[in-house]
């Protein structure tokens, strides 16, 4: 396994870890005061700086996006609006000259019951984007999310189900590993290492699981204040192959979202050395 | 299928879904009331209500106690106590005369976050459990609990993994299947398939997954208020050959629990007979 102590230049910062302190900007300029080299940029915080200047801003800053957030929710009502945001998706991600563009690919479709029919779509639709993002040589993540989000988030919620997926997809889409969604699986030791004979794990992501967990999506916890044995996963992830980033991504709106953001990010840095 | 709206008496009432407004003896008179035929019950209601007095208060009323609620919690700090506790589970279901005790395996063993670990430990102690259940003739339900609560609750998450162990453990053993905890998985109509090959379907049970959902534990749905496709589980489940009660279980705090009782089961049985 690697010695992450001697590699600081292998953490990530994925923004949404400070998305209600800081701007594009001012996560750049965070960046370059804690010495890291890499993030996970979103959508919402690239438009508000406009897609022009925030490319700028990040290029200037020498930041690597090995992580760009991200594409998806493809059971929307509207088919053709999704298609025509996702490519823009795409766009972006080449934009900033991401390693992958992350997908979280929807619920049920609004009014639906029928989670199979709601999986069919996302294979179609994942099909469709990559006919567009496999020319511009962007590549898709697919991110299993944790069984609690299939209603209305992703109906993809095991990586056996993801392994599947890409199986049939082709060349071009691979998986993120994150731990706050698959730690749980009793599979997940075997499925890491099949995706990792595929040659398909294109990001890990760590934060940590509380207990209690006071809800669903933004109560989730520093790495090494939950249960989540990170370090164990990462062995198996390094050892089917992965030798990218560790990517800190914590929503939580009730602590960390209301600390200042430079101590959240001292602690992430401090937790990827000591914890993951 | 069966037609449930012609046959009240498959219902089964989980008295959890009333527990903070009915004691035992209210609930055996509601169930008269309503003419429910079965119920299951919970331990710390028949601790309140004395185990001698409400065998009989149940007997009386020509009650079935489909399930008896809840042996499990192996992974607890003392092992020896969990085991002196779950064989007094077990010899309180045989004396209300249940068809089967169900068991709530636990999670993570206090500051463990070795997940396999837990998992061991949990298949060492059922297989002790047996060894008491079977001379006895008292069935376990081995219940998956949706992944959510693997950390603290029970670190047995899918029916697959609850098949696989079952498969180990040999006779005296089955599932419940409760489409709550399992409505999402992509395997879940194979390993039903499966788990009725080899007999071993105790029990089903049945509320709602609401969009969105405020409490990993509390806030459980009425049949028909979510997104699970009950009928079609039922389907599975009836197409393996199971035959017996559709239980409704509610763990409601701001809602369900708050109501009137007897609205309560009477909307349980609507839904019942137009939703499940």
């Amino acid at each position: 396994m690697r010695d992450l102590a001697a590699h600081p230049e292998l953490f990530s910062l994925n923004t949404a870890t400070v998305r209600m302190q800081w701007s594009l900007a001012q996560a750049v300029e965070g960046c370059a005061r804690h010495g890291i080299r890499a993030v996970a940029l979103w959508r919402d915080k690239v438009a508000e700086a406009g897609l022009d200047r925030a490319a700028r801003l990040v290029r200037d800053a020498g930041l690597r996006v090995n992580d760009y957030c991200r594409g998806g929710m493809f059971t929307a009502p509207d088919l053709e609006a999704a298609r025509e945001d996702n490519r823009r998706a795409v766009d972006e991600a080449v934009a900033f000259g991401a390693d992958c563009l992350c997908l979280v690919v929807g619920g049920l479709p609004p009014g639906s019951k029928d989670i199979a029919a709601a999986r069919r779509i996302v294979a179609d639709e994942i099909a469709l984007l990559l006919d567009y993002a496999r020319p511009l040589g962007m590549k898709l993540a697919l991110e299993p999310l944790h069984p609690m989000y299939a209603a209305d988030r992703a109906c993809v919620n095991t990586l056996r189900q993801a392994n599947d997926l890409c199986d049939r997809l082709g060349p071009g889409i691979g998986v993120a590993v994150d731990v706050y969604h698959l730690w749980w699986d009793p599979e997940l030791e075997g499925e890491i290492a099949r995706a990792g004979r595929a040659g398909r794990i294109l990001g890990f992501h760590v934060c940590d699981w509380l207990v209690p967990t006071t809800d669903l999506l933004l109560d989730r916890g520093m790495m090494g204040d939950g249960v989540i044995d990170i370090r164990r996963i990462r062995g198996w992830v390094e050892a089917a192959g992965y030798d990218g980033f560790v990517e800190a991504e914590i929503f939580s709106a009730n602590n960390w979202w209301k600390r200042d953001p430079d101590d959240v990010v001292k602690t992430c840095l401090e937790r990827y050395r000591s914890v993951c």
